[in-house]
């Protein structure tokens, strides 16, 4: 059995994504800018597009600006606000220790130019509070950045606290709702937020396509220039095959939230109510969070040695984000949950969606306390935890 | 008849490309940076791809990295040696009047930054010549960035000579190849070429993805940060589906230069003979030129006009840049030939590939006249030529 249990890090398209690109390849061709009709055509579904995930998001279609995904989508937001807050002599941002490398690694750019960063602390239950952020706003704070939900522990971060928080204080609130779109319901007017980064390929569309929904009246840096595409702001001919695949999966996921939600939060309750016998492990995160994905620590073992085993048994999980999982480091999620090196060495993310099974489930419940029981027998780490010799934390 | 005389703004993708994405979509559509045998599969396949493009350049495959299309990658391309020219004190830049919006809007950013630029003239002809290059170049030269072929006349630019003479300085070469990859041979080592952009959706391939070449040890800046992927300097996950259709449509296209560039130079030649006799009218741009382009001005009328009734034809033809389609300015490239305005603004692209057929070249044959005629007969500027109130230009 190989059971594909990977779905944070990217995801199978669904067969109304693929449909509704597969026209766009060899038929509907045309580009966008062009005057004629087979770029007429082009420029109308990527209007209808555009419409389309406006309308799921709660936003205006001229306040969505394609992407090539997620991570380009955070750099712009971020990038954006950082240049908006500097012309008025803002240059604090904020944002938490749990969010996405896209995020992390734009801000240490802008510190580099002389930007001051605060990330705030998540504590045990993986969550930022919206009084932290309350307290963290100076008056030369350009940018709240707070991802919606964490894509390693899945916890849902207060966005619409936040989202109030942010606009009483008039600071711009961005979020990277990556690990979110399509598997939570979001309205970014009801829920107070400025710019919204999302990707497709995290529910069930292509890759290669995001989108960052930016509030009218907030003007947009260009990180890629070029042909005046998206309104000036982003350069490079649109990819309409991706683009109306993008909506199609979007509006299929969006539509099926809640029955995705009941069946896959059910596979991941009984997936963790299987692992609950094995000693000395841990869920990671607490209170709300996302349906499909459940992250443990397993004392006294490394966690790139239980996905090969894992893999062995065909079973496709993650340690953490997959873009770290070449790094040797732990997760900087699980440390900043205040767990220690060597317990956030440990882990081990199942990320389920609704193309998965009972069965599935419980051939990871099979396969997990077998691979956790050998790789404990070989640790001499685990070794000292039972004798004695070294304190067991979890 | 419909008739699809547009492919210097995007092309349709070939089966072969088609073909070769879609088992990336649904059934091997792990994330490359994934442990697991699903992301270790489309690791290979990417690493194929990356060889695959390499190869077809005459570069190494790690001196690769895949951008989400041609205009990022000239971004990466112009940024990158800006900056690693200001750690030495360089700041001048060298480029031509008829580069791409890529990279002349690059450009215009690095010089609000303090770069200064110069931009060639191009003459007539339309072409860069290469002492002009070599006079220009500075101590404080940092880049010198030339477009392999124009995208609205075709003018194939003396790039070896170009990239001779910068190795000779030492200045980064860096060329725009986006219209000319697939369509012309290329060796990145042979021509002397630093760095080089291309887009797969201008060969047959998919949108939304491209390539930069940059030779190894020259350290690229990120333009989006993320997880570390493009060997840490290109976040987001690696659009697989696209990266090996690219590929494999590259293969394609390159495979088949000389069979392609007879076949469709032989349909543009047919089309300017039959086109000849059309008075008072230019074929733009001299000497060697892409297979597939043939761009024209007729005097006394305006290109969008044109475009519009040769679209109510079937016929999809472009005015110069799609990507400027919108602009009512006439197109600098023409403007950069030393045409007037008011011929610039008549200005016809035609741009074949070898799905196109003869009898679809005889059917733009026999519009094109007909649709001048009409468009002279209902304009002032034509009867103001014809009384002698205004003399004739061409």
């Amino acid at each position: 059995m190989r059971v594909y249990a990977d779905n944070a890090a990217t995801t199978r398209m669904s067969e109304t994504a693929i449909a509704a690109m597969l026209p766009y390849m060899d038929k509907i061709y045309g580009n966008p800018s062009s005057l004629h009709s087979f770029g007429q055509e082009a420029a109308e579904v990527l209007q209808q597009a555009r419409e389309t995930v406006a309308g799921l998001l709660g936003a205006e279609s001229r306040e969505i600006y394609f992407t090539s995904g997620g991570s380009e989508a955070d750099n712009m937001a971020i990038i954006s606000a950082a240049r908006l807050g500097a012309k008025k002599g803002k240059k604090h941002i904020i944002s938490s220790r749990i969010e996405h490398h896209a995020v992390l690694h734009t801000l240490d750019k802008l510190k580099k130019e002389g930007y001051e960063i605060t990330l705030l602390e998540v504590g045990r239950e993986g969550r930022v509070k919206a009084e932290d952020v309350a307290a963290a706003i100076r008056p030369d704070t350009a940018l709240v950045t707070i991802m919606y939900a964490n894509n390693e522990i899945g916890t849902i971060q207060p966005i619409k606290e936040i989202g109030a928080i942010c606009k009483e204080k008039g600071v711009i609130f961005h979020t990277d709702a990556v690990q979110a779109v399509g598997h939570l319901d979001i309205n970014v007017k009801e829920q107070n937020i400025d710019m919204l980064s999302l990707s497709a390929h995290k529910f069930h569309g292509p890759k290669g396509v995001g989108a960052l929904y930016c509030r009218r009246g907030l003007i947009l840096t260009n990180i890629i220039e070029g042909g005046g595409q998206e309104r000036g702001k982003r350069g490079g001919t649109e990819n309409i095959p991706a683009i109306v695949a993008a909506a199609a999966a979007m509006k299929e996921a969006c539509e099926n939230i809640e029955k995705h939600a009941i069946y896959v939060s059910a596979l991941r309750d009984r997936l963790i109510k299987g692992l609950a016998h094995i000693p000395h492990a841990v869920v990671n995160g607490s209170g709300e969070k996302l349906p499909g994905i459940a992250n443990f620590c397993f004392e006294g073992i490394e966690g790139e040695s239980l996905l090969l085993l894992l893999n062995k048994d065909g079973i496709a999980a993650s340690s953490g984000s997959a873009c770290t999982s070449g790094s040797l480091d732990p997760s900087h999620v699980l440390l900043a949950l205040g767990l220690p090196h060597e317990v956030a060495h440990g882990s081990l993310r199942i990320s389920l969606c609704h193309y998965n099974t009972i069965e599935e489930v419980d051939h990871i419940i099979a396969s997990v306390p077998k691979v956790v029981d050998y790789l404990r027998d070989i640790s001499p780490v685990w070794e000292a935890l039972m004798e004695g010799e070294r304190p067991h934390v979890i």
